[in-house]
């Protein structure tokens, strides 16, 4: 519990109405998309960044956590208060698009910031911002900056980190550095940028994001492929990938996902399919995408793909993408409980990931439904257990154990855009050797020498 | 003076053939592109990770200076041995390619590969490594990554930081760490190869590098501009790139290079012309090709371009880009001495930059010919001096730091693409805070607790 006088001095900074110590409020703010919770001793809204600074100073000098927090739809549990403490969010005031400059083709951001909104807000001016989290329409650029989210463009585009060119930040001793700049170019100091982003809030807290933005390409196209096997769409997809051919997503959905979206929603879809792959590709040309397509499509004809679709326009576009975007909602059929995983392989392992995805769940007897980004080697695991049965819990916590030390023996990584937080800490000791995990710590205290922003995370 | 028993204790691990002392050896390693010189006391070729791992282990142990070395190609004097000590040389025995994946399109290196064997190897498997820093011929891998290299094709791909997918490297205390995978989504642990990338060979020895590989675009042209001042060009550069044109380069050279270019090889250049601009597009498709070069003739015009040469093949392409190619040589007609920067600002900025450059050489009295990649903001900037006039050489020096001082006003930065070294380490303050230098110590610290990497860089 936080003692009455911090509360007394955190008000005195922010503002009495910039600070909720009561229970419902603790409540609201305990959990994110884990549905683990912890309740923070407060909830700050700094109203800018010497707030931040401010508070930070306080919080250091007397010992307290504190745990920024974008909009809390993260899956590892990355904003949640472990050890209580003060929650500081951003969705209140520091949520402004500061700039977006055309000349440069950059925009600057505060932490507080919706993906969408500034989606939105750059393509009205013909610029683009490719970055595409699932979550993209409440999670915010703070949060995808510190988890470095990924999306369904990534195959093409990149990741966050890809677009964060410079970051205004302040130090657990209030202090507030800048990092980057408005050019690509920049080799003064170190790259603290760099270091900044997927470091899931414990290194520092973030208050300004400038970004690069691209022209935004006048014109795309999806197609979809359908194929017997899942060795055969997985495949098509790294073949596609090393054919020259740059698709803005390549996703898939395996046989259970395929048969799950048709249990739910009657679309016609191929039940006995082994796999469906999902394609978009862009470009400013008519003749670009059209020789795209048809690189792609041939790929996947060589590769077994029984039937190749494309869209003629948007509705159709809409049709073939109903599948993949309601994959994840639909496939609860097969259990109360998704322990669902982001593990990411190097595209030519993914024939042999999705092989002994399959064995682990014939030997656990479980059911594991899988679809994702192939077109970068992501792929969504998903283990599906009787959340009420702690016995298939167990099971499945050991299937996904498993899981993790495949995906390291073929070179991969437990995690491709959700982060470590809470919920993959335990296995941290399975991608990293000891000397790793020592160098983390040395970093970590480099930043924040009293531990106190977001402790407990990231197995650190 | 390096003891002879350490000496001894090093040959030990390496082999004798491994380590050389002598003086002859001592000047040869003594330099680099910057012509100051400092003796190391000893050079050691490790063979592989474990020599570097044991030798980095017995220096840490008795506090002996490592200055990791490419090709001494750089700058800055990041690679001179500035308290003696040990220089690590990977030119010997880490120097080769050690696969060229093409299911996942990257390449595994060790740091003492030259960049050109790399893009030559890559290019003869149909892929591509983009980042091309003038000193391609010559200059290493491990350099590369070291100073984060960009060139000429950085406007459209990025620079070398923007390759790096994974490091192998060993930490002082002999610590071997990986960092990153061959994916492109990986968000577990710190993003240490963020960090690495550009740390001039102070936080750790990167003794293996995984980079990212394209496509290599099918076809590719040349056009040139001609522009009556120097602002007009500027005006085209920055809105050529905000057009949703992606040109490959875009370089330009000033009225004095131009001049310095003609009088030196006669190649009937536009004497009185302000600027020229020198611009490659790249695609897959003739007409993706022909629609960009359209939109950058329009452009170029709009703002006040007198002459746009589109060159029919490669010949032509070769005798637009000379002017360019050659600028660096030429333009030492105007001093003996030449200062160079290559300071980079916001692309919007350019036109103000050049301006002020302009006064500062009139202020000084000194000429000021400016070329480079202006396409990314990366302006090449020379003061030139006669060297043996330690007047001229204050006042080129004073000129130098007012130059710094306006990028930093208009947003840019002390460096693009050479690095901070020793060369620019006291213009430091210029850029950062007390605060954020402080961040870099206790980077520094926590990768590297006894300063035995490189030690005297960066201004740390």
């Amino acid at each position: 519990m936080l003692d009455k006088k911090h509360i007394k001095a955190i008000s005195k900074i922010v503002s009495t109405e910039n600070i909720y110590h009561d229970r419902a409020h603790m409540i609201a703010y305990s959990y994110d998309a884990t549905r683990t919770r912890y309740e923070p001793d407060a909830v700050v809204f700094p109203r800018d960044e010497k707030d931040v600074s401010e508070v930070l100073k306080y919080c250091n000098k007397h010992k307290i956590s504190i745990v920024p927090r974008g909009a809390g739809s993260g899956f590892t549990g990355g904003a949640l208060p472990k050890n209580g403490g003060i929650v500081l969010a951003f969705e209140k005031h520091m949520n402004k698009i500061l700039e977006i400059d055309m000349e440069n083709m950059v925009a600057v951001v505060q932490p507080g910031v919706i993906n969408m909104n500034l989606q939105k807000a750059v393509e009205e001016v013909g610029l683009f911002y490719p970055p595409d989290p699932a979550s993209e329409h409440y999670s915010t650029i703070g949060g995808n900056v510190s988890e470095n989210a990924g999306g369904m463009r990534a195959a093409k585009y990149g990741i966050t980190k890809d677009f964060v060119m410079a970051l205004r930040a302040v130090l657990p001793n209030g202090d507030i550095i800048k990092s980057g700049k408005k050019t690509i170019k920049d080799v003064a100091g170190y790259n603290t940028t760099g270091i900044l982003v997927g470091s899931e809030g414990t290194l520092a807290v973030i208050t300004e994001i400038t970004l690069k933005l691209l022209s935004k390409p006048k014109l795309d196209k999806t197609a979809m492929g359908i194929f017997p096997t899942v060795q055969d769409a997985m495949n098509a997809v790294f073949k596609t990938m090393a054919s020259g051919v740059t698709p803005v997503a390549m996703e898939f959905l395996d046989n259970l996902t395929i048969r799950a979206v048709e249990e739910k929603f009657n679309k016609g879809l191929p039940k006995d399919a082994g796999a469906i792959l999902i394609t978009d590709v862009d470009g400013d040309l008519e003749v670009q995408i059209d020789t795209q397509l048809e690189t792609i499509e041939k790929v996947f004809k060589e590769n077994g793909c029984t039937e190749f679709k494309k869209a003629n326009d948007k509705e159709e576009a809409k049709e073939l993408w109903f599948a993949r975007k309601n994959a994840s909602q639909s496939i609860t059929i097969y259990g109360s409980k998704k322990l669902n995983e982001d593990i990411t392989v190097p595209r030519s392992m993914l024939p042999e990931l999705l092989r002994r995805i399959d064995e682990v769940s014939k030997k656990y007897d479980v059911k594991v439904p899988c679809f994702g980004h192939t077109g970068d080697g992501n792929v969504h695991t998903n283990v599906m257990v009787d959340g009420s049965d702690p016995k298939q819990l167990e099971i499945g916590h050991k299937a996904i154990e498993e899981i993790f030390k495949i995906t390291v023996e073929l070179g991969g990584t437990l995690s491709g855009e959700h982060g470590i937080g809470l919920a993959k800490a335990p296995f941290m000791h399975l991608a990293f050797s000891e000397a790793e995990m020592e160098l983390f710590r040395s970093i970590k205290k480099a930043f924040d020498p009293n531990n106190i922003l977001n402790p407990g995370k990231m197995g650190l």
